[in-house]
Parts: C-alpha cells; sequence; structure tokens
C-alpha cells in the first residue's frame, strides 16, 4: 500500500463519530487509524456499525494510551484545529496541508493528523507536539466542525491532490458529438420547412430571425444522437402540417 | 446578503441529516435551504436539535411537493450525484462548480443545488431537470457520500472560492520574527560559551561544526521570543557548569 497518513484521533468519545470518521478515510482512500484512549473503550461496537463497509479500518486500527504515543514513530505530524492565539506554528489549509502530505509521504516520511475531542478539541500539549496546523476555513459565526465533518475534508483534500479528474467533462455518449456539417445540414433542412411554414415573418426580420436559429444550434453541445432526434422532430412537425394542410 | 446557491433536500428521510446538512450550510455561509417533501413532516424536531444555532437555516428553509416546483425560480440547477452513465450532461468537480456558481450568483443567477434522498439518491427525472451535475471524486470502492457529507463539501468549495486564507501562514506573536542580527549576536555568544566548555572537539571538526551550529539556527523561523529563551537558557546553562566547576 502506498504510504499515506495516520489519521489519530485523540480521545474520541462517540463511537458513532469514530465509524464516521473511518467512513471518511474509506471515501477517499486512507486506511490508517490510530485511536488514542476512547472513551467507552475498543473495539466498539457503535463505531463498527456506523463505519458500515469501512469496517476494516476500525479492525486494523491502532489503539494507544497517550496522544505521545501515538506519535512516537511519527516524522511529521499536523493538528487539526481553529488557529490557535497564543502559539507560533504554521497554520496551514486543509488544500495546503494535503499537497505537503502528498509530498512527504511520498519521500518516505510518516505522517499524522491529529483530530481532538469532540468537545473539547485537542489541548494545547497535543498542539505543541504538532509541527504544524491545519485550521479549515469556516464561517465566523459557525465555526464548530465535528470530528466526522473534519476528517472528511482533510480525506476529501488528500485525494484531491492525486484525482486526475478533469474540473469539467461532458461525455457525449458512443456516437460522439455532432459534427459541425451534419448540424448545418439540419439546419438548411429547418431553414426550409420553417420557411415553407411561413415562421420567419416580417419579411425584413427574416435574417436576424436566422442568425439567431442558426446560432442557437451552434452553440449548444449537440451529440450525433441529439442531432437525429432533433431532425426527427422537425420533420415529424412538418409532416403532421402538411397532413393537416391537405 | 449576498446572492448565493439555495441547497435543494429532495425527500430527505432523517430529521437528523436534515440538521446536520444545516449545519454544515452555516459552518461555510450558506442560508438558504429548500426541503421537498420531506419524509417526516414539516417542521421537524429531530433537524432542529441537530442542527443547533444553525436553527435559523431551518426556520427560514422553504418547503415545496415537488422537485420541479423547488427549482421552478431558478435559472441554474446542479445535480449532485455519482457520474451518470447514459445521460449526456456537464460534470463537473465540487471545486469547478463552486468556482462556476460564484461567478453565475455574482451576474444574478439564481442557482441552487440538488441533494438526493438518503438512500437511492436523485431520481432520473431531477437529474434531467439539473443543468450539470456534481461529482465528487471518492475512492472507487467506496463511493457512497450521506446527505451530511455531500452538503459539507460542497459548502466548504463555496467558501473556498472566495476565502482570502493564505495556504500557509506562520503568526510570530506581538514581538515579530528575530532580526538577523540578533541571531548573529546570540550564536557568537553560544559559540563563545561552546569553546569554553570545551564542546568543539575533536578540534580538526571544529570548522564543520560551527557551520552546522550556525546554520540551525539561522535555518529555525526563530521569534525575537525564541530568542530571548533561547538566550536566556544558554546563559544559565554556561553559569551552572561554572559555578559546578568553582
Amino acid at each position: 500500500m502506498m504510504n499515506q497518513p495516520s489519521f489519530i484521533l485523540i480521545e474520541p468519545q462517540m463511537g458513532e463519530n469514530i465509524g464516521a470518521a473511518a467512513r471518511a478515510m474509506g471515501n477517499f482512500g486512507l486506511e490508517r487509524m490510530r485511536v488514542v484512549n476512547p472513551r467507552d473503550g475498543w473495539p466498539n461496537a457503535r463505531a463498527e456499525a456506523m463505519a458500515a463497509n469501512a469496517g476494516g479500518i476500525l479492525e486494523n486500527a491502532q489503539l494507544f494510551g497517550t496522544s505521545s504515543e501515538a506519535m512516537a514513530d511519527l516524522t511529521v505530524v499536523y493538528a487539526t484545529t481553529a488557529r490557535p492565539r497564543d502559539l507560533t506554528k504554521r497554520v496551514l489549509t486543509p488544500e495546503a496541508a494535503a499537497s505537503e502530505m502528498r509530498a512527504l509521504t511520498s519521500q518516505g516520511e510518516k505522517v499524522g493528523v491529529l483530530f481532538g475531542r469532540e468537545r473539547s478539541g485537542l489541548e494545547n500539549e497535543d498542539i505543541e507536539r504538532a509541527g504544524a496546523i491545519i485550521t479549515v476555513p469556516v464561517d465566523p459565526e459557525f465555526p464548530s466542525l465535528n470530528l466526522a465533518q473534519c476528517t472528511l475534508l482533510m480525506g476529501y483534500e488528500w485525494l484531491k491532490v492525486a484525482d486526475q479528474t478533469p474540473p469539467e467533462t461532458l461525455d457525449p455518449g458512443k456516437d460522439g458529438f455532432a459534427e459541425r456539417g451534419d448540424v448545418e445540414h439540419l439546419l438548411n433542412f429547418m431553414q426550409t420547412e420553417l420557411e415553407e411554414s411561413g415562421f420567419f415573418w416580417p419579411e425584413d426580420k427574416k435574417g436576424s430571425m436566422i442568425v439567431t436559429l442558426r446560432n442557437l444550434y451552434h452553440r449548444l453541445p449537440l451529440t450525433a444522437a441529439d442531432l437525429r432526434l432533433i431532425w426527427g422532430a422537425t420533420r415529424s412537425l412538418a409532416a403532421k402540417r402538411r397532413s393537416v394542410r391537405r
């Protein structure tokens, strides 16, 4: 398995939160959990129920008595917490931290991320031991993030660094996008049918109406299948008009 | 209030999830929730309990009978869902979508984001009505994200677009970082004291030991206060050595 950071939960209280953290880790390809002195003991049935198919992460989780022991073999440790007022330490966004963690793990460093107790967060002695702080930018009026939210955001940014998904895609299906010549062909057909139906009226607006129509169909990202559908629908409407007229 | 997207929850089932969604919205400065046909009626006491201090978002939420009604007055709608196999539609990452939504809302567009039912997600008829799809990149082995997770990630990316937090900061406290001249001064003092204590041994290693020492203290991002602390500690140790020797 590729080298990746350990998520270290310090004295978590509710099993549900431990399970939700495991699930969030699983969503983003993270498998290494460390748990320090969980309030309700270990293993924890509620954590397992909540983790659902990420249960393997809990099974493989390492249990420690103190946060100091949990980070003893690590070389780089981050503490997730609100920006501290009286401690001089690097403060990173989750995005910048994830990027740094990718670089560090790929050069073999053993990286950990500390997540605090549900109510009180990380204590100063945990934050002191970390080399840097990760602070999620939040609305100052609603700043509190819970354990599951915090692990989710860190996992999300971790996967994002390596993720190759382009920002925007549009899959045209098996026939691909329409060729411009076919759009032209459709537009010529439409124009003829619309002309015949009396659509271009008044006469002096005809030119601009045609420009608008042509621009509309060339602007749209139509697939070959879309084009066939529009062609068929246009023909069908025109045929109906002819049969009515007859 | 600045124009911002509405988060539209389609037929949510558990009140807790609606409350968690409200809380996630609040964390990232989003206030407009729409709820379509919630299973357990409206208002929902469990949602309110979970929302905690984001309860105002629930109070102001708009209730609709169908998703079609909930998006009737909107001009741009996104559907959050896994990449669909058989529907040609733009697929955006949360980051790209958030960026686009910022641009659209700032030009006055009324934007909405659809979030699906807990178990079954969005139905095709909801996805059809959206102009584009938002898909969160996840580990293919653990792809399922719940409502609270999905709203959290979208809110997080929404705030991030406008957030001015630098990727990395280091606050040196009120006295600022140490001036290089003061670091030099400390190093000269240290060097003299160490020399006197017999630290630079063997003699032929002295030069490289001094380089290492000087590089160490110049490399570290020391504050003025750190420097005073190191200075004091060095002097104190030197004084102890002298008193022992006497």
